[in-house]
């Protein structure tokens, strides 16, 4: 399973900046090989690698083809994609999500996959769709459902990469969700209430009969943030320079 | 749940072309209101209009202010993007898939939540990630791992959209405790801050060079805690009450 065994192939397309917003889509998630079929552009321009940037080495080791098959050459497994939903379709739509993980699933030291974007305005003829052997539909809002060709490109690009890293389960997380590494010992913790009751208590926030009840919330409170023992030593501090500030007032 | 209520929000956007796509990403996947802080750009150029197409209306109908507090009025929750996965942020970095749909369990007809993408060379400063209250790093490739403006808007765009679309279990947290059903609306939140921002420079806790900073990690612990709407006015009463036990005693 590699993201680098991918190709991504365009037919036909004919912006500049989508060709080379394409590859820094590509490169951003681990893609590396792109097709051209027939360009209507040139993938060298100022333009495409204004939008590359420092993704202008896939533009420049692009594979310029003059028909669909000749790009298909080498690959095992094609998916196609439409922004049509209409039922003359040959196959049925699926969603990205389902779909995409199958371009994985290959010997990457063997063949190649491909998954196969149409031309900006018109997208790809039925014969065309009829290459792949499965179509991804990217659901869409009706009030306007064609999507930019890099951005749906992005967004493949994305599910693969998704896919790719095993992503299953919400606890596979790029970092770990770990609370702070110097959690604040508990008596610090409680040197802290202490510290805080006797203040409320001073200034007449708290009464001896709410005590208990008000105390709780703010452990609540406090017990989700999992103090740091330098938080925890900040929170006393400032509870020292109230009280500080408090009897200075008065005797001063 | 509602993707309507999701408003994207970008600080300082430097490129009109960014900013056209950024809008036809988000009508591609239905949502509808777009926030700019601070442009540094005509959203309305020939240039944004030209890569929105049949989104110009977002771009006619978004908001400009001039600070990131006021575009986050009226909302109750804020997820972050950052490009950035160096240890110095303040919360865990989460996956989009894990995080986003934490955006739509909220009640649309009486709030609505922000997702918040920086400058397009720089991303956001630590002092505007610190107004979220979840951090999400988009997965990208170590070779290339910087993603362009509107790719980054239309992946979180399209991880909304088929989130909303099979909203089954509600996202997880990054902590096993649950936060509080009433979460404290942002601006709630921001009053307090401010209040013990003035408080603490009263009593000679904080000084004018201090308070960023210091302000910085009361906003990393309170964060974390998911404070609800009482806690904060828990908090709030308590500042009050400390300033009014001062005033007495300077008066009494």
């Amino acid at each position: 399973m590699s993201l680098a065994a991918v190709k991504i192939i365009l037919v036909e397309p004919q912006g500049p900046l989508n060709v080379g917003s394409v590859a820094r889509g590509m490169k951003n998630m681990g893609l590396q090989q792109l097709v051209l079929v027939n360009p209507q552009c040139d993938r060298l321009s100022a333009e495409a690698r204004q939008m590359a940037v420092h993704a202008a080495d896939l533009l420049e080791a692009a594979q310029e083809v003059a028909t669909l098959p000749e790009a298909l050459q080498g690959c095992q497994r094609a998916i196609a994609t439409t922004g049509r939903s209409d039922t003359t379709l040959p196959i049925p739509l699926e969603h990205p999500r389902t779909a995409l993980p199958w371009l994985l699933e290959i010997e990457p030291a063997k063949t190649s996959s491909a998954l196969i974007f149409g031309r900006e305005d018109r997208g790809l003829t039925n014969e065309e769709l009829n290459y792949a052997q499965r179509l991804v539909f990217i659901p869409a809002h009706a009030d306007y459902s064609s999507l930019n060709l890099a951005q749906a490109v992005a967004i493949c690009c994305y599910e693969l990469q998704v896919a790719a890293a095993n992503f299953s389960s919400p606890s596979h997380l790029p970092i770990s969700l770990s609370p702070p590494a110097d959690l604040a010992p508990l008596d610090a913790i409680e040197a802290f209430y202490r510290q805080l009751e006797q203040l409320l208590l001073e200034i007449g926030y708290l009464f001896p009969h709410t005590v208990a009840s008000r105390m709780e919330k703010f452990r609540r409170l406090l017990n989700r943030a999992y103090p740091s023992a330098t938080e925890v030593a900040m929170l006393r501090g400032i509870l020292r320079q109230v009280a500080w500030a408090l009897a200075k007032k008065e005797n001063g």
